[in-house]
């Protein structure tokens, strides 16, 4: 099968990720990479990565066909995928978004934390949350609207989201956690603070340093919320440290006064991703470990029962560009077009 | 003054920074640094950053005039300072021990996390707690004895309780946590896990890479309760992230009904900390930075009030062989001989 | 075609990525992979990058099916391959030798350089010399004979030969070098130091850290001068930097008093490599970076002539890993199998 | 003695780092640090190391009392020194340029490799070379000068020309090096490229990688030829690896038919340096490491005899900011003041 892809935005970190799982991928065919900063030079001026792999260059917005694409992956800025997606959709397209226009359900929390009214709130709700772990029921009722011809839309998690709901979705769904905060400390490597030169990503200030940022107020709280049904009670903290892709969540997970064991726990976990190929249960004490997964969209989770405060401790270590934005929307797409979810997605990360 | 400092356990990573900060030290002389395997080689032959600076020699612990020092840090294992210390303190000489033998109070916590009998309990009973901003008076008193002409013993905070309490005993101490779990997820370079060549510590498999370790049951647990006073309900997960020195612990303590500002908050964090020199409160939403604080025995904290789910995020960054353990050791012996605290410890991090 | 591979010593870094591309490759099939120290764990539980890939364990090498494969990889330590491949090739198996036992023509270099006889000098006159761009003819003799039912031998170029031979082939052969030193300054990361843990490897004296080693004496220079035909004349100086996977050689050939000018040596290196799709020549001041090959079989080359002093200092970038070691010995293992030079190499860098 | 220090471009890596030595300076009190760009807020602002050490605030140029200092640290882009330098001169101020206006003694050849005229010859005649192992003796008649009333100038080395120069000053000084060319390949970390955000020190491009740069043309071509008596024969590659602080320059020597033994070659170097207490020459095969001298004044520096090709591989290690810039700055006031040359400059690295 050839699936006409395109990327808008393909120059960022998530949109030339896209373009690597995508030129590696059995049935898409990459046509459109679009940056308007850079239409005219090839991929490979970019990112050298590229060379001797694709003569592939940037495109214009305006002059990317991207109407005629099969599927389109938007890898931009909140409010740009509002702006874009309408017309795509209604031209056929199978809409992949990577940016957090159509995670939020409800307008009205978009509009409180990203400060902008939403103004597709029709194609909203239409749209279908890309994250097929937890959510592929969505995903597959737009395969049988993309097989019937259809516009369709998907609106991908988050990568602080995906971690953190892939760690304590299990848990949280089978009702374990008691009443009380849940704790999300999430540890993100440089890339997630995207592309663009600051001092917050200049090597000398990136390196050999952890930090929280965003404490309190980020923006990935109520997508969280959202996803696992906990709104008012998450705490997220996300920090940086000093390495390129890898994220992991570390999730605080309250018990009540029904006890659990440990192996319970672990067979919950593993009962629950069994059918999910890409996510891997650790059992047996082994901790999910970032480099296990960096440039993949594989996820490593694991499930403690720490006995001593009565809580769980669940970990989800993820590629943030990978699992986190690209990758897991290039499996969104796999299912919308009824291949393999794996499919282009069978990377293995350099072993370590 | 001229003050006879030896180091037991020269050679691992938290002896030979104190060598580096004893060699600085306006006041300290450094007379003896002990490895039994490594006796007879420069310490600039192991560490070639002395090169230059000494040609001190490592010697084997046998031949060390240790009981002439007027001071001795033992950066050892544990057990191996209850084995060193009671002959030490019988000979006068003041103790500073880096190990965990003399951190927790109650012979029984030691003997449960440690496995291990505690054989040295009267001097347990004796020896002050080495977190001066957190437990000053003991030192104080210590002072007293050893002007006194009296040997005396410190039992040095771990790295990791350090950070955690300096985040979170001021609003601990002042009453605002509610009941409930508090969460400790904390961060360390790789120093943290010793000069000894592992898997854990080879770059391959520590670059690029973050994990939590030792979930649900790390030693650190019970003293960082001790320090806290909040026995059976500390949450602490260690993780490991890519940088060779650092630990930057975030602590999310829940808060009852009775509502705090974040000016309140700050406020109470910089009065508590106003006389202590080493700790920097960061307020106006700054976060603390490792790199901040890297090679010195500093402190940066900040406390975040999170109006959404009604919480106290607390973090504190320290050098985790600094502030965490070879700074603090030598702080503790500024105390103990009457000096400025902050003798010898007014390096300042490489500015990032 | 189902291929089946084993590989010897896979439990290390060039044996493991062996693996990795094997796993990863539309012809090859992983039967076997050998570590007497590992038998019985899996692959996934050393390195947990194959979990959820593969659930394959470590077999002790007495166990392994060997010589019932079509193709086994030797990664084992220099004599070890000595050992083992006349047996494997005696038994019709093409054997594809990673270590340094089969790459030095004559056997008084092997003995000189390596400090141990050299016991299987005939099979080394049969061997070809595993690096494709520069010696593809010998590679497609063994093509040849394998398709005839004999077992073959590649003795495959070490990391630095390969990058450093990548660089100045072009240039040397094609006589433009004038008499007096050739300099080659490489650098590698730290996965060239092996798996073991140890000093050198351990994170805390890797990380921010450049330093020189083997400096004269480093037996990679034989194998250079043999690929090059420069005996007697290279200065070869190897460096270790804080980086996980790539290697960089930068070489400084002297000119005679014909001169050539930039274009006609970006033409001469484009000409070079036209046929070899995993060598990218980078014209227009472009350099190699290390990490646009990074867990790859690719090569980045650029020559710029330096007018100043009148040499050419040509670089290479290429992971140590992958085109220095595993990846190669695919790609002559595919050469050898008559399958396209690329088949499972054709990963792509994550992009920076 | 308190001499009134001020910084011109105190917010670069340069400046600040000078600021770092002056506040640990014994004699020196730093009154100004300017920064058009961030006049007004504290240097901790910037680089929060300095929370806690002081708070003194960056100033415009044009409000900071830079005449009535004693000492002015030039901190600057070249061009923008020989605007500054003459006036400050005139006014009686020791003025140490860290820029590479007064570096190069032949103002065409400033020009050549510039591209800008030099406007200020007069005084560049009168300036001293700042590399005080090399060429102390104009450093010592600036200080009978400065004593004498007037004011100096000191166009301190630039990073690579120190190291590479320390490397292979002793050999080439005492005429061991046979005629063709001398090649320095040199690696640097990422703060030689400075604070300003850029693709280049981003850490996601950064990290994980080794290039070249400045092929053939980096401007530190004509000062180290100057410095070592060289022209015309240095081939200078410089590349980029993923440290924050640090530089190794490797020089490879030809030598003449004269033998010399590595005995002598150590002798030699050790008399060369006996009275530099800041440069340390290993032997015995020891070569120098960057992560030895980081965030210091000291050089390390080691010369290899290779028989095999007939050269010196001569190596120094630095920290590019420290002996590179900055120290190197603070090291020649100290001549300057009639100070000991390592007035404050006493730092250890971080052992490693």
């Amino acid at each position: 099968m050839s699936i006409k892809a395109g990327i808008v935005g393909a120059a960022g970190f998530a949109g030339i990720e896209a373009a690597r799982f995508i030129l590696g991928h059995p049935d898409f065919e990459l046509v459109a990479a679009t940056s308007n900063e850079l239409a005219g030079k090839r991929l490979a001026d970019l990112y050298p990565a590229f060379e001797g792999v694709t003569d592939l260059a940037f495109s214009a917005h305006a002059d990317a066909p991207l109407t005629s694409c099969d599927v389109v992956f938007l890898a931009v800025p909140h409010t740009a995928a509002i702006a874009q997606a309408p017309a795509l959709v209604a031209a056929g397209v199978a809409v992949i978004d990577l940016s957090a226009d159509f995670r939020l359900k409800d307008p009205a929390v978009y509009e409180q934390w990203y400060q902008v009214e939403h103004t597709a709130t029709d194609l909203l709700a239409e749209a279908a949350f890309g994250l097929p772990e937890l959510f592929g029921d969505g995903l597959k009722e737009l395969a049988a609207k993309r097989a019937a011809g259809q516009g369709v839309l998907v609106g991908c998690a988050g990568c602080y989201p995906t971690a953190t709901s892939l760690a304590a979705a299990p848990a949280i769904r089978a009702g374990l956690a008691a009443d009380g905060p849940i704790v999300a400390d999430a540890v993100s490597g440089v890339s997630g603070a995207g592309r663009k030169a600051t001092a917050r990503t200049h090597f000398c200030f990136a390196n050999e340093n952890v930090e929280a940022y965003g404490v309190a107020n980020h923006r990935h709280t109520p997508e969280i919320e959202q996803i696992l049904g906990i709104e008012g009670r998450l705490v997220f903290t996300p920090h940086l440290a000093p390495l390129d892709r890898g994220l992991l969540s570390t999730v605080t997970i309250p018990l009540g006064s029904n006890p659990v064991t440990q192996a319970q726990l672990d067979d919950l976990y593993c009962s629950f991703y069994e059918n999910s190929p890409l996510v891997t249960v650790l059992t047996g004490g082994v901790q999910p470990k970032t480099s296990s997964v960096a440039g993949t969209c594989r996820a490593h989770v694991a499930a403690i029962l720490n006995e001593h405060a009565n809580v769980i401790v669940a970990t989800c270590a993820i590629d943030n560009v990978g699992k986190g934005a690209a990758g897991q929307a290039v499996q969104c797409a796999n299912i919308v077009f009824g291949l393999p979810e794996t499919a282009g997605l069978d990377l293995i990360a350099i072993p370590a």
